[in-house]
């Protein structure tokens, strides 16, 4: 990073750039025609940041898309005003502190993907939270009002009047202890609100979620002519241990929203997990953060997954106006993926992943979707 | 700003911070829903800019919308060449200097918007501009020619043979006099060209002006079908007057295009008026270019503004081949508001600010649309 | 460009702009409209380059089009990793190394814009390519694997399964000796690969080439219903010359695509020619690199090009199932331009273009589209 400090300010230029290759040895669309293989560029973030007339700020331009196009978008854009010693208030665009697995850096992901309980929760939001803690951050507290994302979506306008409450408790007693559990943390996070989806085509389709595999393939849409149409709420329990060179982060999802299609409402609730286990054979120390190395160490890391998502059953209920179609939106999808990571040093890293999704339903005929099996490697360099 | 100065050569970033709030105690758009509350990213702008071999630049994109989506746009990219000792060419995309309102920078508004008399100028534009002055500022001028925009656009592409011409004189004889009048200035801004639609759906629709309220909430649009075809000429009488701690900004509008639809030629004339004032009770002086703060100083700004925008009534005149409907599009436009900025010091503002629109027409069954009350919310950084 | 260096590891920031504007003394488009004059954004480079952990990498966004409107994207975003002492791989979205005339920086083009053989070779594509040499320079190498770009087209996503192979090789025998042969360079690019048109609208079409004149207008595109379907080749035999104040660059385009429509299939190959001289009286010496300016120089340049591109007959032959229309698609297009810059400094440049280019077919009844001639003018700067 760049950085430029004087007077207690301090603008700090960084970048974060993440070339991607897929190979699918198996696998096609809902449509029955193969997935793409190819390069992509995943991940292109310049990133402005600092400390500001006693303010933080966060200013990153996304100039990628998530592996099907591209397009420039802003991602981060936030403004850390403090509120006493230990807590501050985020306004502004931001990452949201549901999913635990969303919470860790993309650049420290084990993987080269999130898992499936990660789709269920927001990715970024337009709004203000509260970040605080407590016990020299044994407990940490986040307490936000937002414009409410759909799940996985990452919003940038208001889209309509109902708004999203967010809530996150984490705990960490051991933290500031040197035992066996002080990489210990647990805690859980909540979101409710009311969602009406409105706009013609696009921003309506914005307003919902849709969830994609590991490699970023759609499996599960709802039909065209459903809408959001009243409450929202998630809960995300969550719990995290490293210890040395080895850690484990799991979590469980669910997001249960009320629905409308013509004149029918159904409340539904889908659910998933994520078990993430992390290993660094070369004996480096690993935290929720990433490995942590010094000087111009290298190290290895490997990164196991398994992740599942099951949606309502009551979503593909009901004939010609059921909420999502059997031939085309899978019911339940399971993932299994082993990562390797060779880390070059603090800035470059290469990781080659392998990962297995079994669907059931997702094609014609209410058929089970051909199950997908996809190489991902990465190139990335922090800067 | 982070600036780089070295041999006469300068380069400055900046970065400017807006994300506002904005919540309808009542309004209603023309189909009758709910104006949408929420949170937004209104204006997020890193600056580049500088003096380079003799020539000053300037390039700055623009990382959000205006208030009803997201998007990244280039917003000014231009150089200024020196014309002698006081004036200079700037080539390249750039601000028009018709509104006087517009001309205020977006960071020194009293209000969080701008008022209705600046929606019948163009934004910006492609093209080239001489800025001089004589009596040591006493009196300024601009000479442009330009792409052309429709009013209240930004045109970045070059969309017809038919170019604009630009013109502004401006004076304030006393600038340079300790009086009671120093802080007098009046004048007159014109634009004459010829404007025809071209191209499919969203390029031909962009050729025509949108005016909208306060809140950005689109009040006015011409029917389907209808391009502009030939002359378009504006006229913006206006004047300011600042002293001490208090400020008077006042413009007239007219808007004069000539617009077809199917073999109708009609040319029709909107008028607007914009009437501001400004007031620092905590005594800090203020100018167009906002309140002087020096130091750390905080300063608390009341702004009070009455705006008002009118259609041509021959836009509305005939049957099925009217320019526009009275059921959509409003005849008249009235705007109030009342601002109250705090200025924590130079760098950070927070806004409050509540307006009223009341419309003439615009509704079903040429009913008047509903009164427009919104309350908006800004915190602005500026580095 | 601002240079931030430490320890082996640098930082620059530069930038480029081209402000143009087009007048067309002549001219219209297949639907016999007018061209559009007026001013244009045609590059906006704000350029991220650097060392950095023994890594170069280069991030150029992009903020403007190409002359038709404006948008922001990705242009380049690279890593280059040493690989020995001569070679590096580059890694990412990367200019393709195949038209002599792309390879040429457009900052230093002799005329405003590129000729029409470098219309058939890729502009920008996303993989990895080795650059290598031999002989100190003497031989050079480029051997690459990308998703595969249509003719002219910057590929930013994968789009097919279909990959494409670059290949490379230039020599310049006599570089490091005083010759007369000195400046003389020549070599052969060539792709081959597999091309497949997928998905809806707009990802589909481009997936297919458009051949556009030196004032950026398309002359040539496929009829809709027209996809890839096969192997994709290309070859361009290309040579260099620079002694002194005078340059010549010229390079032969072959491409030859499989293409289906309906359940016709067929394989058309397209050919171009280029030839570009330049000369800067003032007698600075010129490079492929440019005119070589020292100190606070200026210099004048001229450039004179004749290029052309020739259709592939067959795909004009049928009725109605033809894959072109010789009522909308040029047969042929010839063009001829003249340029002249003045190089104020080696950061300013102006630069003021004519260019006529003749076409055969394109016009309604099969008739010859009207020639298009086009004044170009330009306000370069680089920083």
């Amino acid at each position: 990073a760049l950085v430029d400090a004087e007077r207690g300010n301090e603008l700090r230029f960084s970048a974060m750039v993440q070339l991607d290759s897929r190979l699918f040895l198996e696998g096609e669309t809902a449509t029955g025609s193969k997935l793409e293989d190819g390069f992509l560029l995943r991940r292109i973030r310049p990133t402005l940041s600092g400390q500001f007339a006693g303010l933080g700020f966060r200013i990153a331009p996304e100039l990628s898309g998530n592996g099907t196009g591209a397009n420039v978008a802003l991602l981060d854009a936030f403004v850390d005003i403090p509120t006493g010693r230990t807590g501050f208030l985020r306004v502004g665009k931001q990452k949201s502190a549901i999913s635990l697995d969303r919470l860790r850096v993309a650049t420290a992901l084990p993987l080269v993907e999130r898992g499936l309980a990660n789709e269920l929760a927001p990715n970024r939001d337009l709004g203000l939270a509260w970040y605080g803690q407590a016990f020299s951050g044994g407990a940490q507290f986040v307490l936000g009002l937002f414009n409410g994302a759909a799940d996985g979506r990452d919003v940038a306008l208001r889209d309509d009047g109902g708004k999203e409450v967010h809530a996150r408790v984490f705990f960490e007693p051991f933290r500031n202890e040197s035992s066996l559990l002080n990489g210990l943390g647990f805690g859980v996070s909540a979101t409710a609100g009311r969602k009406r989806s409105e706009g013609p085509g696009a921003a309506a389709s914005a307003s919902l979620p849709r969830y994609r595999s590991a490699a970023q393939e759609e499996f599960f849409a709802y039909s065209s002519g459903v809408v959001a149409d009243g409450h929202h709420r998630r809960l995300f329990p969550q719990l995290s241990y490293f210890h040395r060179n080895a850690g484990f982060v799991a979590e469980l999802g669910v997001s249960e929203q009320v629905l409308q299609r013509e004149s029918q409402t159904r409340r539904l609730r889908h659910t998933a997990y994520d078990v993430t286990l992390s290993w660094v054979p070369t004996g480096q120390p690993i935290t929720f953060r990433g490995v942590q190395l010094t000087g111009s160490e290298s190290a290895l890391e490997l990164g196991l997954r398994a992740s599942g998502l099951r949606i309502d059953p009551r979503a593909f209920e009901g004939g010609l106006t059921r909420f999502a179609s059997p031939d085309v939106a899978a019911r339940r999808a399971q993932n299994l993926g082993l990562g390797l990571s060779w880390h070059v040093n603090r800035q470059v890293k290469w990781s080659l992943d392998v990962n297995r999704t079994r669907y059931q339903g997702g094609a014609p005929g209410g058929a089970d979707r051909q199950t997908e099996d996809v190489v991902m490697g990465r190139f990335q360099l922090v800067y």
